[in-house]
């Protein structure tokens, strides 16, 4: 039996959430899933890895991207959302893992043994990083940031009928502004002494 | 020299915000400042402590109120935010403590020694918490929860032009669901490794 829990993570771009996922699960000894999630549901799908990725990006509710498909079936990233629920629900059922973007929280929410987690940033601090780390180039940055965050929202607001970013819908919210080791501190913390339902 | 911030505490009602606020500073051995204030206002004022009490309550933006206090001078619950304000700069350049409430984070936002919490609950463990810790009695809990969060937010979004509950005005939001010390443990893990300007 594991009190650890199955940990999901929302993130503002360039808040660093991705990188501190990743310290978080290694440090644990725990799986990380973030791209092979992508991987996962071309596996399940028969689609491509481009395609869904492609898709992804797509905003959720547009009109003509609905006409396009026609009313006969699901809106592909729909369908995409629904694949990758799907692997999740697995994921979470095998044991402990970190779970990085597509609404996992929302998607594991009728289970006890979830921790979800929200990294934000300020945005001088995210279009900083989006430079030097994710070597992003855009003539103005700030704009750029606002617009991955806005695909972000858009998508979990959609899939979700939550609120992206509201305090309330986390366990757990940090600022991802003084660095990866510090969140991770307080992460790995909230997770050893994790008082919710285990295995 | 130390390293212990400044720790302002805004909470929905009945999360408990207050007492983990209590039981931090207990731990940490720093005073702690909540209904304190209201005593420090009269005394830098010369109101009673009930009027203050009373005017806290009032919604910030009341119209009629402005009517009756005619023109001539601030609203009288602006007067004592300004009141407070100085206080709570005072507090906070003497040394670490906690305060509660008050739009602290926004009054401090010029110091970088400071770590904003938020503290929220599910509406279930709220209304729980507020009959059996609080003592509150109403004919429909949950409706007198929800009447406390919108004074507080009402407050908060008029002195500081923020948006009360957003995870990003906050370095650390946790929900209080999980107790008292679940919440104090994580907080005392990102105080001691805090990394914020020190004194």
């Amino acid at each position: 039996m594991s009190n650890i829990p199955v940990i999901t993570i929302s993130r503002e771009y360039g808040s660093g959430g991705r990188a501190i996922g990743e310290k978080l699960a290694k440090e644990l000894g725990i799986p990380f899933y973030n791209k092979e999630l992508i991987l996962m549901a071309a596996k399940e799908s028969g689609l491509s890895e481009e395609y869904i990725k492609k898709t992804e990006q797509m905003k959720a509710t547009s009109f003509l991207y609905g006409l396009y498909m026609g009313a006969q079936q699901l809106p592909m990233n729909d369908q995409i959302f629904l694949v990758q629920s799907k692997i999740i629900r697995e994921l979470a059922e095998k044991g402990p893992c970190v779970i990085v973007g597509r609404c996992a929280d929302y998607v594991l929410r009728e289970r006890d043994d979830v921790l979800n987690v929200f990294i934000h940033a300020p945005m001088e601090y995210r279009a900083q990083r989006a430079k030097d780390v994710y070597e992003r180039e855009a003539s103005n940055m700030v704009d750029y940031v606002k617009k991955q965050d806005k695909k972000r929202a858009s998508f979990y607001n959609y899939f979700s009928q939550n609120k992206w970013g509201d305090a309330r819908h986390y366990h757990l919210a940090i600022s991802g502004q003084y660095g990866v080791d510090y969140a991770v501190e307080i992460l790995k913390r909230a997770v050893e002494t994790f008082p919710g339902g285990g295995r």
